[in-house]
């Protein structure tokens, strides 16, 4: 089932390593099919060396319970099915632990909207969320990072789309997109602009970037009038 | 037409990435020929996988309408054609967002000259732009990126072959050459003497050069008594 | 004899190599056979090109003798010995001078427990031990300094292999685990959560992590309700 | 003339774009044959690649003169040549412009020596030169380079071979050794152990090592009962 769907799902955890955001066995990245309720997802703690899309795994949105598969699915399942739950336009999700994204989420700040770079993809600061309480972290860890992620975006009354990822605080960075590669495309650009920010505010640590200006960017590639790229 | 400019300019494409400098679609380069008054230009958006000479876009700087090319011209035309119109000793210009050149400009500093790293190749400090206003971005952004980039440099009494590049405030680097080869080895050059800076400045807030330090460098390879490299 | 463990060495001394934390002959891995009390480790200053399975050095636990091989074994045997001694649980040891963990040593402070990459793999802070004595320098330099490593994981009563690894003052990290191939993995994910912790208290010297997130995350891969990656 | 030199020295400058210490022509090393008085150099300006033996620059020690090649010699040359007149022990000479090196040279800071991977290579501190002075730039600025680093090796009591290498300041690194090889061996370790001693410095501005370490780790290699490595 969903043999497409794991293609590439499975084609954008190996894109995670080329880019240099993931080694070894950190980081998972999953796609859903709306119309069947169902994700697929990387297995966990599997490693990426010959990994095939028939090791992909398939898993119920409603339930949570694997559908399909040979492996144990990724140990943040339940965080990816409580984003896909919050918010219908999620159609990829990616979790990585790269160096600059976890500075700042090790830090507990958000991700500053600084320049252009930014806001050709996040149309904003990249929140950091709070800390889990003892009583969320004993209760449910996995499920409770997928609950703060989405209190997070809907205190900062975020459209998902348009800051499409986050990071928490003190693991690390998830992001999404309409799906699994443009997941993986914004998780590569949070490492960018994390390592960006972080340069930037040691040259000056009251830099800022005008809301006009990130305003523009964003829209001119994302907006009813983008002119950005070719027509479709 | 322009065959052999298309060339050039789509291998200074690809140098960029080669060179570390670039990555998916974030930059790009153009070359000039003065005799017909048209530039040559990387296609918005489109993927240096596989990019051929034939997917340049040929636009005539009087007009900036484009005079061939299957796709539509980079999005940063107009800035581009700005500088070209200003400053007729350029014959190739290119933007990145490198990473060190980015946070200087994040910043809204100066890149400074502060070794001879820097001085073979600026000669002086490499100037921040000022931001553009609300009025600016809103009337035609593009263009007056390159407004405000004419405007500093002729503020600063800059002559534009000396200090072939410049940062745009909370945007990234442009720099130039003689043709579209110059302007990217210009560009890996900021990149990385904006690296030696933030890391000289980590080390001592106070760094500084003597200008005839400077001047030496410069002359000894580009002076009319240069002695740097073979004789032509 | 031990041609098993020696290929298992060997190739994670190569492993070091292919990893980035070691450049020329700047680290080394051991094992050891339990069963016969020997350990076998890289030897000395050899260049990694080329490095075979039989050039590795095959050690007495208790004479510290060589017991075959045609090198002479690495210059830090004498520390791997004393650890191997000190705690049984061990049976793999890689040094090495990696980048930030040597910056740690170097600034004679603990890489601390900042996030989840970190609790994955240590559970707690990787301590810098204290500064050996011009007494113990001069005594029996290698030796005293497998002497400190143990003091200081006594001292501050670490399991083993619950922190695997440590960094010793004005040198660098000593990394552990059930074999050398693990220690080569906590050696380079050591690497890893400095470069993140360096640039973590850039942001906020005042960072720290709960200790109820840290025990999930440590229990969650090896405790004995572990649920990370697939059944065994 | 000098076949076996020109091959040394013709790799070692190749080593030196594989260390990714040099980029583009921004770099050179030289070897000596003491024997006949003559120095081999790389040319100046010319691109490594394809760069082969019999494009090295022959040159009197004595005279300065272009003894053999069809380049010009690298513009670096009287440096070289006052370096290896004023210290015979050298038979190699490196110069880059790598990194951190350089932001030491700019800040106009020593590279202090803070472990053992800077002590088993570097017996102290690796110093920075004072400026040069208008009137030394103006008269015979290469020379004057060789000149101050003369001055600074005497004026500190440095052994050249116990401390390898310098920065000039607002410069960059010169290093030596016993050939072209050992030369720019030191020049990667300088690049390492700059950038180790940066970030130390960020997590620890008083980071100090004590003296008796400093002995113990040189002399292990480079003392008469040096024991590191194998047996000659």
């Amino acid at each position: 089932m969903l043999e497409k769907l794991k293609q590439e799902v499975c084609e954008a955890n190996l894109e995670l390593v080329r880019r240099g955001v993931v080694i070894y066995t950190w980081g998972n990245v999953s796609g859903i099919d709306r119309k069947s309720n169902t994700m697929v997802i990387k297995p966990s703690g599997v490693s990426y060396d010959n990994m095939q899309p028939e090791d992909m795994v398939v898993v119920s949105l409603e339930t949570g319970e694997t559908v399909e598969g040979k492996w144990k699915p990724s140990s943040d399942t339940k965080t990816h099915l409580a984003l896909y739950r919050a918010f219908p336009e999620l159609g990829g999700i990616t979790h990585t632990h790269s160096t600059h994204a976890v500075a700042f989420a090790q830090a507990g700040r958000d991700i500053p909207a600084l320049g252009t770079t930014h806001a050709d993809y996040f149309y904003g600061d990249i929140p950091c969320t709070r800390e889990l309480t003892a009583a969320e972290v004993e209760a449910d860890y996995e499920g409770n990072t997928g609950a703060v992620i989405i209190e997070t975006v809907r205190t900062r009354r975020i459209e998902p789309l348009a800051v499409p990822g986050i990071v928490v605080k003190n693991h690390g960075p998830f992001t999404w997109g309409k799906d699994a590669a443009a997941s993986v495309y914004h998780a590569v650009v949070m490492e960018q602009v994390a390592e960006m920010a972080l340069k930037t505010l040691l040259l000056n640590p009251d830099a800022a970037i005008a809301q006009y200006v990130l305003d523009k960017h964003y829209l001119r590639k994302h907006g009813p009038n983008a002119y950005y790229g070719q027509s479709k």
